[in-house]
């Protein structure tokens, strides 16, 4: 099998977990429709899929991981509805379909956001008072997540890449650094929650974390390079829309070429992170860093 | 010392809390300005004194609680921010002040609220991790907490309140039901979160939540009538906008005396919930929720 068959495999159980979420919780109809619209709109569920998997190769459980690593799709899913929106990004194109704000209002789509980002946390506080992982466990990791996700994290970045939008020639470190938070921090956390849910030993969260740092920045780079290398149907998305909005990216600062070897250099350092382990969840990790250089969508 | 000046010393005590809550944490300036900007307008902090009161009430370390408490004033200000968006009630004025939107930007507004809802569970995360109190009781105030502002409660009670503008004659149930989702759940959750984080029994948590059931849908009908009979000067936002807008409200179903006689029934009921406990703490609470019923603003 395949790394991309692999992927799709567990992004099936995540799926199958996506899909009944938000049931009877008494969400409002139309709520409900705009929410589920994006949430289950598809995607690689490459976070929930790095939780689990951390979590599997450190000895947790995986199937009381599940509905934390949902919380990471939540909060993944509601940040692009946000981003989408005309005062943000405005884009109208979403995983080769209308934009949640197209789709319904925008109204709607900004009370999607907001619930999808509120049901996150309690899917997580559920890994503990449904599936009854330890409480603190699951509050250490409710509290990685809240700072990688907030404003000094994930919210941040998408403030400072909009700051950045059609100035010229942004700095490599700050665009780094912009790139860390805004993409970076949740997948960063996505690592580190599915060692500290697993309730592995200080320096395997270390190690989860400093993965999902280095597969983070490699993954921002390869989503700069396929902006300007690919096309709109493949990508989903609209391709070129970087350029047209006159954004720093890696391509445009450092060249394709030199954005292509350094993806695969943090990949490298991702890899090396992985050393102290083995067996066949270590190797799926291994072999996703690398298909995160390699994929082409 | 008067029910109104006691509430203003407890909420000093909050202000205090939320002014450097936010602070080094890697907020961009601009975000954390517009963050601070909402969630320092003043306000009276309502939610989180009766999140202190009833935990102090049931014998719980109200200074362990505070950081918890806070979050909800983070939660309700987002609410406010997302609220007044043109989007969605296109409100220029708040507390007397242009709102979030007006005074720096639409994308801004939106990020400053994801911001302020996902740094609250920071915060509540923070009453265990730095404060000690015991993981599971912060779990289970985490999970009360997040099903009261999500899309089945706060979020969803706005989602509805949307469908209803326009609508004429909503029916009083339907009103009724919005508004415990809209307003209610979030102050219900303020007295029931203090009374699990408190380690209180569950009778207690019981007639805590009632309570705040109770005031909840108290404050909602008085907030109506205030619509009705008070000024834009001392409300501090548009007077007369539910009436503009073609929403349904309480004095528009029932008339004007009918809707205060309902507001002193509710808060008699609450009142009732109280009857248990005594000492200045109870008869804090007493004072505070006729106090709904008598306010001005």
């Amino acid at each position: 099998m395949t790394v991309k068959q692999k992927l799709a495999e567990r992004a099936a159980g995540v799926e199958g977990y996506l899909e009944t979420c938000l049931h009877d919780r008494g969400i409002p109809a139309r709520l409900l429709a705009s929410m589920e619209y994006s949430l289950l709109a598809g995607g690689k569920r490459l976070r929930p899929v790095l939780t689990l998997s951390w979590a599997r190769m450190l000895g947790g459980d995986a199937e009381a991981v599940m509905s934390f690593a949902a919380s990471l799709e939540c909060i993944h899913t509601y940040s692009l509805i946000h981003d989408d929106l005309p005062a943000m990004d405005d884009d109208d194109l979403r995983r080769g379909k209308p934009s949640n704000h197209k789709q319904f209002d925008e109204a709607t789509a900004i009370l999607a956001g907001d619930g999808l980002l509120t049901e996150a946390f309690g899917l997580m506080s559920a890994a503990s008072i449904v599936k009854g992982l330890p409480a603190d466990r699951v509050l250490r990791a409710i509290a990685v997540l809240a700072a990688a996700a907030g404003s000094g994290g994930m919210v941040g970045g998408q403030a400072v890449d909009m700051e950045f939008t059609g100035r010229d020639n942004v700095p490599l470190e700050e665009l780094r650094e912009m790139h860390a938070m805004k993409t970076g921090a949740l997948i960063t956390a996505a690592c580190e929650c599915g060692a500290i849910l697993a309730g592995a030993k200080e320096t395997d969260i270390e190690n989860a974390r400093e993965f999902g740092r280095a597969v983070g920045v490699a993954f921002q780079i390869v989503d700069d390079v396929l902006d300007v290398v690919s096309d709109t149907e493949t990508l989903g998305k609209p391709a070129g829309s970087d350029e047209e909005m006159g954004k720093s990216t890696y391509p445009s600062l450092i060249g394709l070429d030199r954005s292509r070897e350094l993806a695969g250099e943090y990949v490298d350092s991702a890899v090396e992170r992985l050393a102290a382990y083995e067996g066949d969840e270590k190797d799926f990790l291994s072999a996703l860093a690398r298909y995160i250089v390699d994929r082409v969508s």
